[in-house]
C-alpha cells in the first residue's frame, strides 16, 4: 500500500509566497472574498477528502477495475467509487468553480486546479469522472442556451449528473476532420445521432443518475473535413419536463477498454444509434466550441502528471528513508543498524531530487497558468485580460506536454528507488507508472502539444504569449540581479531565456522556408521551453523562500532543489538545442 | 496482436560485416567449424522457433499469467509454455553453448547471444526459464565436482531439468552481505538449508521434471558480511542413484509475485525448510562463485532490452505505415487516401529513428561483447584472452546498464507512436513497456551497474578495459580519417572519445579526494559511456555498410540512422558531462 499526505505546505507556498495569489485574486472581479483564509480552508478540506476517502480506493480500484455487462450495457465502477462521488457531490466540489447562477460557488480556477491535484493524487481513475464533467460544463456555459444550461448543466454542477466529451472515432483520433458520426434532423428540432465513438472516459458508469454526452457529429449539409463538425447534447436519459431523468436514449456503451492503467476509469466505446440529440452552438462550428474547453482539459491533464509524480515521490522518499541496504561510500552512517538507509547513496538522492525538482517546479507552473485563467476571465481591465489570455494560450501546451512527460520520468525513478520491490504490484509503485502512461496520449499527444506550441502559439500568433513570458523572466532577472541568494541562478536563467528567444526566431525563419522543419523541431522545442520555464519557477521559488516565513529546513530544501535543478537538469537544453538545430534533414523518409 | 519477424538480416550484418565474426571465431580454439554457413543455419532455425512457437504465446501468456496452488506448492505456467519448452529442448537449444562433455554443442557464445535475442523477442517471460538454467550451468561448470556436473548439470544441458539462482532475501537485495539463510552440516556430508529467498525466477514451474537451485547460504562458522557466504546445490527432487528425480526435497515455492509485467515468468518466494543441499565450490567463497556467472547473466539482461525494443520497434514502424491520420505539413503525400500515414510526420520519424538507432546500435554492442567472451574463453594466446576478459569486464555494465535503460525509452516511444491505441491491452504495445520495466532492476539495478563501471572497472582496475576500448576507437578513427562516407562522423566520435577519457581521469582524482563523488557521478558517467560507445558502433556500421554487399536501401538506412544518431542523440553527452562535473555538492543530504 502506498501513503499519501496532501502537500498543503507546498501548495500554500506556491500560491501565496511564490505567486502572490491573494493579492491577485482579491482584486479580480467578484474576488473580494477570495483571500488566503478562505482558500486555505478549502484546501484543507480537499486534502481530507483526498487522503481519507479517495487515496484508500486507489490500489483497490486498480485491482478490481470496471466491469461491463453486455446484456444491460451497464458499467460497474470499483468498490468505494460511488461513496467517494457521493462525498464529493455533498461537499459541493462538483460546483467549486462554476458560476453561482448554475448553483456553483464561483471560486477561483486556481483553487480548482489546486484541489484537483489533491483529488487526482488520491485516485486518478476516480477523478476522471468529475473531470470530464467539468469539460462538458465549460462547453455548455459558453455555448448552451439558457434552457440547455438549466436542464443539462445545473444537475452536473450539483453533482447529480456527469458529463462526457465524445470526440474520437476509430478512424479519427488526432485528426478530427476525419470523423463520420451523423446528425439527421428530426421533425421536432432535435437530431438523430448515429455513429461510434471510442475512448470515451466516463461514457457509462454507476456514480450518477444521468450522463450528458457532448458529441461531435456532422449535419447532412456539412462540408467535409474539420469545418463540417457540429456539437450536440445527447443525454443518457432524456430529461423530463421537471428535469428528472426520463426515457432511456439510444446512447449505449458497447464495451469498455482493457487498458494498461487507470483501470478504475471506464473508457467506453459509445454507440449512438439514432440517439436524440440537441444542437449546441452554431452548426458546423462544433470543433471551435470543443476547442474552447481544451485549455482547461489540457491544464487538468498536466495536473494529473503533477498529482501522480507527487504521490510516487512521497512513497519513494519514504522507502529510501526506511530501507536499510548497503553502506555509505565514505563509511557507515548508521553503524548501530545492520546497514545504512538508501538516503546515504548519492545516486538515490539524485533520483529523489529529480522528482522533487519536477514536482514542485511543475506545481508552480501549473498554478501560475491557472491563475492566469482567472485573470483572463475576471481581470479588472481588457488589457490585463488579453495579456493573461495570451499567456494561457502559450503556456498550456508546455504545462500539458512537458509536465506529463516529466511524470513519466518521475514515476519511473520513484519505482527505481524501490529496486525489484518496485515491480511488485502490492507495493503500489508500478500502478503510478501504468496510470501515468496515458497522460502523454490523451487530450492531444506530446507531438500535438508541441505542434500547438510551435505552430500555433509561436508562429501563427506571432509569439505574443512568449513575449509576455520572456518579458516577465527578464524583469525578474533584472529585479534580482543583486540578490545574493539567487547569485548562481540569475546568470544561467537569463542566458537560457535569451537563447530560447534566439532559437525561436531562427526556427520561425526556417519553418517559413520549409514547413516540415516545424515537425522536425517541435518536440525538442517543447522540451527546451519546458526546462527554461521550470528554471524560472525554481529561481522564483528561491526568491520567495528568502522572503517567506517557512521553517529553515523548508527554505533550505528549496535552495538545494533549485541548485540541483540548475546544475543537473537545466543542461538538458544543450541536447535539445542541438536537436532543434539539426533540422528535418536528419529525419529522412522511412519506407 | 503484435507482429514479430526475426531480424536476421541485421543480425548477420552485425555479426559478419560489422564485427567480422567469422574470421575471429574460426581462429579460436575449437572453432574451426564455426564458419558463417553454420552460424547462419542456426540463426535461421532459432528465428523459426521464435516466430512460430514463442511469439504467439507472448500476449496470451501475459493475459493468463502463472498460477500457484497453495495446497501443492505447484506453479502452472501459461498455455503453450510447456510445448515451447519441449520444442526448445528437442531442438538442442538448451545445450547450444555448453561443453560437449556435458552433452552440449559447444557453439560460440556470440551465437548464443544472437539466438537468445530471438527467443526473448518471441516471449521474454518464457525465455527466463532457460535463461536462469544457463546461469546455474555456468556455476556448475566452473565450480562443481565431476559427480555434481554429471548429476545436476547434464540434465539441464539436455533440456530435461532447469536451474535457478537463489540470492535475494527480503532484507538482502543489492547488499547480499545481509543474507541470513543457514546451512547446517548433516552427518552424511550434505547440508540442511533453511531460509527464505525472494524474487526467484523459475523457482517453481511445470516445464521440466526437476529444478536445481543454486542457493547462497551461511555455514555455522561463517564470518559476518559478504565473506561468509557459501553456495549450495539444492534440487527440488533429490537425484536417485540412476540420476532420475527421486524424493521431494524440502524446497518449496511459498508464493508467486503479482508483478507489473513478465507475468508468464514465475517469480517465486522459495522456502527452504531444512532442505538437503550440497556444497559447491569452497566454503565462504559463494559470492565470488556467484559473481563468475554474473557477466553472462547481465549480458543476457542487456539482450532482453534489445529484444523488447526490437519487437516494439517493428510494430510501431508497421503502425506508422498503416495508420492514416492527418496530412503532411507541406501538403498531402497520399492525396488519393482520406489522410496521409503517420510516416509523413517528422516527429513520428524522430520516434522511429530513435528506436532504430538504439536497437541496431545496441545489437552491435551486445554481439561485440559476446564475441569478446568467446575470445576470453578460447582465444589463441594468453594475451589475447586477457585483453578480451578486460574488455568484457568493462563493457558488461554498459551493455546491461545502458541497453536496459534505452529499452525503457524505446518501448515508451513505440507505444507513443500508437497514440491512445498504444494504451489498450489488445494492441500489445503496453505489454512491452510493462515487461521492460523489470530489466533496469534485476541482475543489479542501473545504479549498481554504474557503480560497477566507475568504481570497480575504472577505478579499482585502473581502467584497463577502457584503455583497450578507447584504443580501438582511436585506431578506427585513424583508419577512417580519409573515408568520405564517414566524413561527418569521425570528428565528433574522436572528440567524444577524447572527452570521455579526460572526464574519466578528472573523476578518478575527485573520487580519490572524496569517495562520495563516485556515487554522485556514476549513473551520468554510465550514460556518457553508453552514448559514446553506441556512436562508435554506428560509425563502424556505416563503414561496414560501405564495404558490404547489402541492398542500397539497407546501406542508406544505416547511413541515415548514423547521421540521426550523431546529430540528435550523441549531444545528450553534453548534459551528462554537466551532471558528472556538478559533483556531490549538488546532491545534499535529504532528511
Amino acid at each position: 500500500m502506498t501513503i499519501y499526505k496532501a502537500p498543503l505546505a507546498d501548495q500554500r507556498f506556491a500560491l501565496f509566497d511564490l505567486l502572490g495569489a491573494e493579492a491577485i485574486l482579491t482584486k479580480l472581479q467578484g474576488g473580494a472574498e477570495h483571500g488566503r483564509d478562505l482558500l486555505d480552508a478549502v484546501l484543507e478540506e480537499a486534502g481530507k477528502l483526498a487522503e481519507q476517502v479517495l487515496a484508500p480506493t486507489n490500489a483497490s480500484g486498480d485491482a478490481e477495475g470496471c466491469h461491463y455487462d453486455k446484456a444491460t450495457h451497464a458499467v460497474t465502477t470499483p468498490k468505494g467509487f460511488k461513496e467517494a462521488f457521493k462525498a464529493f457531490a455533498e461537499g459541493g466540489w462538483a460546483g467549486l468553480t462554476a458560476q453561482e447562477k448554475f448553483g456553483g460557488q464561483a471560486l477561483p480556477g486556481v483553487l480548482g486546479t489546486a484541489t484537483t491535484e489533491l483529488f487526482q493524487s488520491g485516485n486518478l481513475s476516480w477523478s476522471l469522472y468529475p473531470l470530464l464533467s467539468e469539460g462538458a460544463c465549460h462547453a455548455m456555459e459558453l455555448h448552451g442556451t439558457e434552457a440547455q444550461q438549466h436542464t443539462y448543466l445545473k444537475p452536473i454542477v450539483e453533482g447529480r449528473w456527469t458529463g462526457t466529451m465524445c470526440l474520437t472515432e476509430p478512424q479519427a483520433g488526432s485528426d478530427l476532420g476525419l470523423l463520420k458520426t451523423r446528425a439527421e434532423p428530426n421533425a421536432d428540432g432535435s437530431y438523430a445521432i448515429s455513429g461510434t465513438k471510442i475512448f470515451i472516459s466516463a461514457g457509462e458508469h454507476d456514480l450518477a443518475e444521468n450522463i450528458v454526452h457532448l458529441v461531435l457529429a456532422r449535419l447532412p449539409d456539412a462540408p467535409a473535413g474539420s469545418r463540417g463538425i457540429s456539437m450536440f447534447i445527447v443525454p443518457k436519459f432524456k430529461a423530463n419536463a421537471d428535469g428528472s431523468p426520463g426515457e432511456r436514449n439510444k446512447a449505449y456503451a458497447g464495451a469498455i477498454e482493457h487498458k494498461m492503467g487507470i483501470k478504475g476509469s471506464a473508457t467506453c466505446v459509445m454507440n449512438f444509434d439514432g440517439a436524440e440529440g440537441y444542437l449546441i452552438g452554431q452548426p458546423h462550428k462544433g470543433l471551435a466550441a470543443m476547442f474552447t474547453m481544451m485549455n482547461a482539459a489540457r491544464l487538468s491533464v498536466g495536473v494529473q502528471g503533477l498529482a501522480l509524480a507527487e504521490r510516487a515521490y512521497q512513497n519513494s522518499l519514504n522507502y529510501a528513508r526506511e530501507r536499510l541496504q548497503g553502506r555509505a561510500l565514505s563509511g557507515a552512517k548508521l553503524p548501530e543498524k545492520p546497514a545504512d538507509n538508501l538516503l546515504v547513496q548519492p545516486d538515490v538522492r539524485r533520483m529523489l531530487l529529480t522528482q522533487r525538482a519536477f514536482v514542485e517546479g511543475s506545481r508552480a507552473l501549473l498554478l501560475y497558468t491557472a491563475l492566469q485563467t482567472d485573470i483572463e476571465a475576471r481581470g479588472a481591465d481588457e488589457a490585463q485580460r488579453r495579456q493573461a489570455s495570451e499567456l494561457v494560450a502559450f503556456l498550456i501546451p508546455i504545462a500539458k506536454g512537458v509536465v506529463t512527460e516529466l511524470a513519466q520520468e518521475c514515476t519511473k525513478e520513484a519505482l527505481q528507488v524501490y529496486g525489484g520491490h518496485g515491480y511488485i504490484g502490492e507495493n503500489g509503485m508500478e500502478q503510478f507508472v501504468r496510470d501515468a502512461r496515458i497522460i502523454t496520449l490523451y487530450e492531444g499527444t506530446t507531438g500535438i502539444q508541441a505542434a500547438d506550441l510551435l505552430g500555433r502559439k509561436i508562429l501563427q500568433l506571432q509569439g505574443v504569449g512568449a513575449k509576455h513570458f520572456l518579458g516577465e523572466i527578464g524583469a525578474f532577472c533584472k529585479a534580482h540581479a543583486g540578490d545574493a541568494a539567487l547569485r548562481t541562478l540569475i546568470g544561467p536563467l537569463a542566458a537560457a531565456a535569451k537563447e530560447w528567444s534566439e532559437l525561436t526566431s531562427a526556427l520561425a525563419q526556417r519553418v517559413q522556408a520549409n514547413p516540415e522543419e516545424l515537425g522536425a523541431a517541435a518536440v525538442d522545442y517543447l522540451w527546451y521551453s519546458g526546462y527554461v520555464t521550470l528554471a524560472y519557477f525554481w529561481a522564483r521559488s528561491v526568491a520567495a523562500a528568502e522572503a517567506g516565513s517557512q521553517s529553515a529546513a523548508f527554505k533550505q530544501a528549496k535552495r538545494d532543489t533549485a541548485a540541483f535543478y540548475f546544475a543537473r537538469i537545466l543542461p538538458r537544453i544543450l541536447t535539445h538545442k542541438a536537436a532543434i538545430e539539426a533540422g528535418v534533414a536528419t529525419l529522412p523518409d522511412i519506407a
